[in-house]
């Protein structure tokens, strides 16, 4: 199994890409005027390495000679992640994040190995599942170090173990999801676990950042699928899950999930799974208003009946046609589209389908069938593709993310906009839809474009701190399933609060006390 | 409303509970010999108070002098929790555990002002709820400390707040199941966490915890209702919360919860709540073997069906009614009971019982009706006033639990029993219920119950121990309900490893540079 690579300065492979529909490039035009084709940097310079040869030579000793590897081409592929600001500057030929040099561990012993060199030579680790980031996760600060590995976990992709009796499934972290996805088809059984970053995103990243995938509402989150994980420190060895809960202390595992590579490698991950449905079924449904599909789609988590996907674009969002990247700026029925889509056996999906039918036409909905169902599932990992090509022509694309409870959903929806168009100015559009539903409350999932101006990652810096500040304003999270990375730190800081800080700097200094593991991310 | 206490040496209020019907004392008297009324010390002697005036007198001036409590009769209510080995000790006259004061704040601020005071004056601080804890989560170590004192949270019972949009309830600590209940019911809603303890236990001991109710199946663990907390520590104020959840971090909720009063006081919780349910049925059905109940517990669960409450006993617990209290000892249809329990609309309570009474038949169980059912749900309970009974006439009786994964349950399950028989000799009784399943695994609650020796908190402990021991080489959790407290420590050790137990300590460390909470409890 040969695992893709991602283009350095792009998402995903652009061969696969589908270039901007002329529907699309007509309304681009309409709001921002003439597209001008923008410069991309070549053949950028990368910064010279600066680790030494005995380093690399104890590194070498511990993966083999092939699996460090120090030519600017890998080390390329392993600067920062996928987010805008990442791709704008590797556009500019900035690559001044690039690691020293990339080390491909194949197992736990040999992760535990590379951790100890690194910190007895001081140099910092930024472990690497997918590289699908958009929050600067994969950004170490290189002060006070002897420099910056990329420990890339390419190499640890087995299915360790299925137990088909328990419905669980052990994994190593870089397995990317469709590799994971097709050696568990193997034994009958899925993750369910479909962020949109799937094709790329790897099991260990899906643990490490919390992710969350489309299929959220009747999957449940990826740190609702973990049983259990290994966890290598520098400080040793974790292993956690006994049971699928217990009252023993604290539970550690929801610890490590999220901790984003800065108290630990996760080295494997034990996750529930479930059979391969039989039957996938994807409904449209219409609105009236994003305040009454709102509201409906309350009613439908709160009476238990969620789907395997629920999701509601606003108006503005449904008017453009996102949720069908292939038709972005036809024609529209107007209102809010909803999605709803129903996996598993073919009785379980009609006997749900029919109840959540009745209670959404209750509630106002309007049905429009399947057809625009499967177009959203068609093309539900295309958009990343669409922001390379608005990007290309000189649109700031990027997006963003919070969650908060029912209550508070129309104030974080109105300020955040409010203060996405305010930094951005007139003309901007601000799209947003509700992908992730629980019965106290949802994620807001919001799609910005606006003209580039002089400076467009200065321009976007300033309207993501807008949108964060209005978040925290708000009570709600600064991200739903994003993650911290080092865009949010500041935000997250007020978040938790500086007892909250407290805690995650004395585990930090408990489990990595030189410091090594992701300096700069996630840890205020 | 007055907070009901328990009785010094028994659970609940004694003048509550039935007798012991004949047919038990038959049974009893068959397995264990002639019965003996055992002596309890009428009026045992409390260790004199060691705190000094002015501490008291600090104590007072925040509190009010009101609630500074040092008379015996106040002590001795705050001695130690409901263990077998508790009630012995008490019914012994052993009260060598008891604190020097009880100490009860009316706010946050009062609780963080006691928490100053006991830092600087090193006063040990044992946060009390309802007193319900049966692993020797009540009682601190008292070497290096001026003086213990028991911070009762009775006074903290207020419903803060309930938003039916996000069905959120905000509560306080000191409320008891029933309280928090009432209180609930008059906004039309529940929290449908009715654990053995719910009579007398506190939401605020609910959440330290992580306590599971009989209705686990449909409502969910308590820690899993928990979307908000505030704690109160030595270090400042934590409040958590901001959305149902997130990828912003490790999730500290689940630190805090199950952290048993070690980290800090919890002064207000956050839960899900939903409607009160219109329908409640509980069914009966008979399973030839627990290996054949259980695995048609798990094909209801893994199907996504799971009933509001689920619960199988296995034969030997069938065989003695163990599922109907006022009936021990009497006739028995054989093989495996279950109880399966449905709640909420009549039209859901009715679709969900057709659904999984066909799959329950097709996995061969045979349908008792309802009789059965509304039986164990009039006496779920009465099991701990049956203890009292026992203990009475020499019959030592306790129960213990754990947890794992599906593929691993049978093995748990013979390996404690063995254990238990082994340590406790022939005759033992050992009786076992699943009774919290989830898709990946389930817990087994056992009860066991043998004739009293010389010394029989000795005699526990080693089939204690024993059991322990099974549990942990088995790979199961040492608690799966029951927490940590003193008495599971070793174990618990043991399960998280060296560098869990290191991240404990780290945080502990943090919030509580002084040790002041609940010292020995939870932390190895």
């Amino acid at each position: 199994m040969t695992t893709p690579e991602m283009h350095p300065s792009r998402w995903g492979d652009p061969t696969a890409a589908t270039p901007l529909p002329d529907s699309a490039r007509g309304l681009v035009e309409l709001a921002f005027g003439a597209l001008t084709e923008q410069p991309v940097v070549a053949d950028p310079q990368l910064p010279a390495p600066v680790l030494s040869d005995p380093v690399l030579a104890a590194f070498r000793e511990v993966v083999g000679d092939a699996h460090v590897l120090t030519d600017d081409a890998f080390r390329r592929l392993r600067t920062r992640g996928k987010s805008t600001p990442d791709l704008l500057r590797a556009r500019a030929g900035d690559l001044s994040d690039a690691p020293d040099a990339v080390v491909r561990p194949g197992s736990y012993d040999e992760v535990a190995a590379v951790l100890a060199i690194a910190v007895e030579q001081r140099v910092a680790v930024v472990p690497f599942g997918g590289g699908t980031s958009v929050t600067g996760g994969l950004v170490a600060a290189r002060a006070a170090y002897a420099g910056v590995v990329s420990l890339d976990l390419i190499r640890m992709k087995r299915l360790i173990s299925v137990d088909k009796v328990s419905m669980t499934a052990t994994l190593e972290p870089g397995l990317r999801g469709p590799e994971a996805e097709a050696l568990l088809a193997e034994h009958g059984v899925t993750l369910g676990h479909f962020p949109q970053s799937f094709e790329f995103a790897s099991i260990g990243g899906f643990a490490a950042t919390r992710s969350s995938g489309q299929s959220s509402a009747g999957f449940g989150r990826f740190d609702a699928m973990v049983v259990g994980l290994t966890l290598a420190t520098p400080s040793g060895r974790l292993d956690l899950g006994t049971a699928p809960a217990n009252a023993a202390g604290p539970d550690l595992r929801q610890l490590v999930l999220g901790s984003e590579g800065t108290l630990g490698v996760i080295t494997s991950v034990t996750v529930r799974v479930r059979p391969v449905p039989e039957t996938k079924v994807y409904e449209a449904w219409s609105f009236g208003s994003f305040t009454e599909g709102a509201a409906a789609m309350r009613g439908v988590v709160q009476a238990g009946l969620q789907p395997t996907v629920l999701r509601l674009s606003d108006e503005a969002e449904t008017a453009i046609n996102l949720a069908r990247p292939d038709e972005i700026g036809g024609a529209s029925e107007g209102g809010c589209l909803m999605i709803a889509g129903f996996e598993g056996t073919p009785a379980a999906v009609e006997a749900r389908r029919a109840a959540v039918a009745a209670l959404l036409t209750e509630l106002g909905g309007k049905p429009l069938g399947t057809e625009r169902g499967e177009a959203w599932a068609h093309g539900r990992f295309n958009a990343p593709y669409l922001r390379d090509s608005l990007l290309d022509v000189g649109v700031l694309v990027e997006t963003l993310e919070t969650a908060t409870f029912w209550g508070g959903m129309e104030r974080l929806y109105a300020d955040v906009s409010a203060a996405l168009t305010t930094s951005l100015g007139e003309g901007t559009l601000v799209l947003c839809h509700i992908s992730h539903v629980y019965e106290t409350g949802c994620s807001l999932y919001f799609t910005v474009a606006a003209k580039e101006g002089e400076d467009p990652v200065a321009q976007w810096r300033a309207a993501k701190a807008a949108a964060s500040d209005a978040m925290i304003a708000a009570g709600a999270t600064i991200t739903h399933h994003h993650a911290v990375g080092t865009d949010h730190k500041q935000w997250y800081a007020e978040e938790i609060g500086p007892v909250g800080v407290a805690i995650l700097r004395a585990v930090k200094a408990e489990l990595d006390p030189v410091g090594i593991l992701n300096p700069g991310v996630l840890i205020p």
